[in-house]
């Protein structure tokens, strides 16, 4: 999953040199690039707390998991300094709701929900794609076992449905519901994921590729923006329109990050060079190369038929190039960022009220810098 | 887990021959035996609708899973007769609210979400248990993968508690808080089972087995129950009491459910004699001898400390009876009705309309026939 992770934020390398600088419609302004750190940080400061009661209310054996995996504790129970990521999502409630009018006090608990949701859905992701490293520490699986990892996530899962549910504010209910069905769509998402990259590179369609980055990675900012919406009363078609905002920009995100994980610069990822390619992922830019009905389409298909061989990587990387994958995968940003736009001016017409969500979407997506 | 399915009720033996014959205090009058079916079945005809209707708001990949693990469907996709159960969590909702004056009607919803709690735990514990049968068909995961079973499950709890958040009854909120509560105790107590599971046969004791079964067994039964107050408009002390009454007697489930895996007829039960002890679960009766002090508790846990050998589960049974395994656990479930009862006429003082949840309790324990 593409997290909007410190981690994954580290390892965004150097702007793509093409296809995003086009400019934008919608609220403009110049953005310094200063604000985004500033609402996450005024963000983590108010939601860190809540989550730390959430988590402190855990039975024991999951609190410790859980502390664990949000980088509070190290594994034997002592205090860590804490590396939770960059709280994208709380800070995407809070300033939505903030942005409609709503008071960003009353959304706290909501932006926590949306936190524990994100890191439910990392435990178990995990534990299904065998990955080891998550911001920087090994994963809660590894260290201790598949059945506590499960176990935490799925008590983080009902943390989170149970902060909105004592949570006397008139739109939790709503929010409750609509968090619940995000979560439907994250597992179908990872459902999607997982079944396709069990398949030939002949066997996976665009459309495919793209509505799962939409479930796994759209859905849950599109939920965030969504929720502080209703915490602030807005109308349906409002509410619609933010999710609709942060599912676009987190399409976006989706496609810089792929890009990046091919072309990124190595000593800026922190991920060697290629290691997506070598895996043979699925990732947007490889599908529509491979889709493509290009020669260099049939070159990579057969590239990713075989198993990795020393020295191919070269190849691999200009096969997607030339198939044209590199150049889509940062028009389709443009388009999905100019969208996102489109909505959140939609949602909320003042330049002024909207600049803080228009900020946080530049910086998932890196635009900004 | 102990789990009140059908599957589990089919291997319900003869009636233990001890302890539990003792006259009960509480509502009383004769039950026919033929009561709690009846209830169940009226449960299932109202809560089956529901539960279908949740279960086609699925996304696709959700949905044929969910299905599978139902029984509604074959793992094809075709139609199966279905076999999801004897439906106990939903008719003790039910049964709770008609008690206490409520409209039966209005907790369906509640009902669906407890019963879709119990199935997310049973795939979830499937997976960590490597268990390969449920309901005599092969468990989910055996057929569709860990990452299926993980993900099937996560979607099971997050439709359980968007059942709630949508239902506009006055006491789906509290009953939504409650349910998560629940889950976190249900995370708890398989995480004490598994990590139970790993220690030596010393190193356990019997309030530590008991907490177990408790949150393990207890807690989502006392919470079907206490939903059932919440939605018949009952006080905090009388959905307490309920609470109570519904984790005593599934305390009182498990300790006989043990006391039949261990002495159980294979016939009637449909597992291997022994099947526990030749796995070295450290059942309640099993951690009651070994904790008992006696010169059979010193045999048994030298038997436990090795792996399995031919020929000796004879010697195994008769060091758990010996060791006073047996009587404790009898003398024990026999207690724990006695509680259960008392919290039920606490909650129902009017024997005629605490009936039907008497009956039920009877029923798991199977003490009526």
């Amino acid at each position: 999953m593409g997290e909007l992770t410190e981690q994954s934020l580290v390892r965004r390398g150097p702007a793509p040199s093409r296809g995003l600088r086009a400019p934008l419609p919608g609220p403009a302004g110049p953005l310094d690039g200063h604000e985004a750190p500033a609402i996450l940080e005024r963000a983590r400061a108010v939601v860190d707390p809540e989550l730390r009661r959430a988590l402190d209310s855990l039975p024991g054996s999951m609190r410790r998991i859980a502390l664990y995996h949000f980088g509070w504790e190290q594994a034997d129970g002592t205090p860590a300094a804490g590396n939770a990521g960059k709280a994208i999502r709380p800070a995407l409630v809070l300033t939505a709701a903030g942005a409609l009018g709503g008071h960003r006090s009353a959304a706290v608990r909501a932006a926590a929900a949306v936190e524990l949701v994100h890191n439910f859905t990392l435990l178990h992701d995990d534990v299904m794609d065998r990955d080891t490293t998550r911001r920087h520490r090994p994963t809660a699986w590894t260290v201790f076992g598949d059945a506590d990892a499960i176990l935490a996530g799925d008590a983080l899962q009902a943390l989170a449905l149970r902060l909105l549910a004592e949570d006397t504010h008139p739109a939790s209910g709503a929010a409750a519901a609509r968090l619940a069905s995000c979560v439907l769509e994250l597992c179908a998402g990872q459902h999607a994921d997982t079944a396709m990259e069990r398949r030939g590179p002949h066997e996976v369609t665009l459309d495919e590729v793209l509505a799962m980055a939409e479930a796994k990675t759209g859905a849950l900012l599109g939920c965030a923006c969504a929720l502080g919406g209703l915490y602030a009363g807005a109308d349906d078609a409002d509410v619609e329109a933010l999710d609709a905002f942060g599912r676009e920009a987190g399409l976006a995100f989706q496609l810089i990050d792929d890009v990046i994980g091919i072309w990124g610069d190595p000593s800026r990822t922190g991920k060697p060079a290629g290691a997506d390619l070598m895996a043979r992922k699925k990732s947007l830019p490889v599908v529509a190369a491979l889709t493509s009905g290009t020669e260099a389409a049939t070159e990579l298909a057969k590239l990713y038929q075989g198993p990795y061989e020393d020295g191919e990587l070269e190849r691999t990387v200009l096969a997607v190039e030339r198939a044209g994958g590199r150049d889509w995968a940062q028009q389709q940003a443009a388009d999905r960022m100019a969208r996102a736009m489109q909505e959140l001016s939609r949602a909320i017409p003042d330049p002024e009220a909207a600049g803080g969500l228009l900020a946080l979407a530049e910086f998932v997506t890196r635009r900004s810098t």
